[in-house]
């Protein structure tokens, strides 16, 4: 085989994960990034944004497949019930990562830019999220919240899952969230 | 009177504002700042660590008078009652500046890095949240779960308040807020 390699795009987000664990993020260059992945640098850059978006390139295929989730979700389903099943949705979709996850989620927490970041796309899934819930009739108000809500467990359920504790997978993390949730606004 | 005038920070705050909203934040400089307040460039560092900063002034204050109702909050309450009534607290430390937090949420919208700076200090105060709840003796996971939907609430019942459909005060707002999540987890 020669020089060419497939998959440029996943080599250069694992050299990325690489050398940002390593180096730390702010120390290590694109041009770094895109050598180490065996690539030049216009490469880099004709694949990311900046050598921030290199590690949210899963964002766009997760919410893609939260927004078809609540779409297709049955008529009669209540909002918050049709939020739920979008995130174990999300969940199926991330289940095979954790090692990657674990990883990426060390680096992110390293550093304020990249905590920023994720903290946008997140807030972008909740966007999206509300959005595809007004399609379905749900007022603004409640589509907001029950977004939010949402996107919430799957932050924390996001968290039991890479933890050193996680006693199932993904999909159970953000069942156990949903139930808890459920009991701590009723308790009220 | 002289040159001199109390109030330095809420000057340079209203002249961030005020610069901000008529030429974008990325076109203008703290010096621009700091001189339409009638400051120098080295006063506008002393208080703000950069251009950013000076629109979140308020969020130590405020985040300050969450938990401190959280710790104040009576034993027997239950976690998401506790949240709701320092979410009703945090209300009631805005609820006199509407006009303010209109045209300083504007700035926000427009700008993606401003937007991700009021993200991170949203995040920030639902990790003191999550911490004043397990001082309390609230586990980890329903103490982030409280406190993440907390901050929904409050993001939420902000949007409510400062739109032009307001019907009432920002702690209204938050009651709304809190009684629409309810009834969306009991639903689901």
């Amino acid at each position: 085989m020669g020089r060419w390699e497939p998959d440029a795009r996943g080599r250069m987000v694992l050299a990325a994960l690489e050398l940002y664990g390593e180096r730390g993020f702010e120390q290590t260059t694109a041009l770094e990034v895109a050598q180490r992945a065996g690539v030049t640098e216009r490469t880099f850059f004709r694949y990311f944004a900046d050598k921030r978006e290199v590690l949210f390139e899963g964002s766009k295929g997760l919410q893609e497949a939260v927004v078809h989730a609540i779409a297709a979700a049955p008529d009669q389903l209540a909002p918050f019930a049709v939020v739920g099943s979008a995130m174990e949705r999300a969940a199926a979709y991330l289940e095979g990562n954790r090692e990657y996850s674990r990883r990426r989620a060390a680096v992110i927490a390293a550093n304020s830019s990249l905590h920023e970041r994720e903290l946008l796309k997140l807030a972008t899934l909740a966007g999206a999220v509300a959005e595809a819930l007004r399609r379905r009739g749900v007022a603004p108000l409640p589509a907001s919240l029950a977004a939010e809500a949402g996107v919430t467990v799957f932050k924390v359920g996001f968290d039991a899952w890479i933890s050193d504790e996680a006693t199932g997978d993904f999909t159970e993390c953000i069942r156990v969230a949903l139930d808890q949730l459920k009991g701590l606004t009723a308790g009220a």
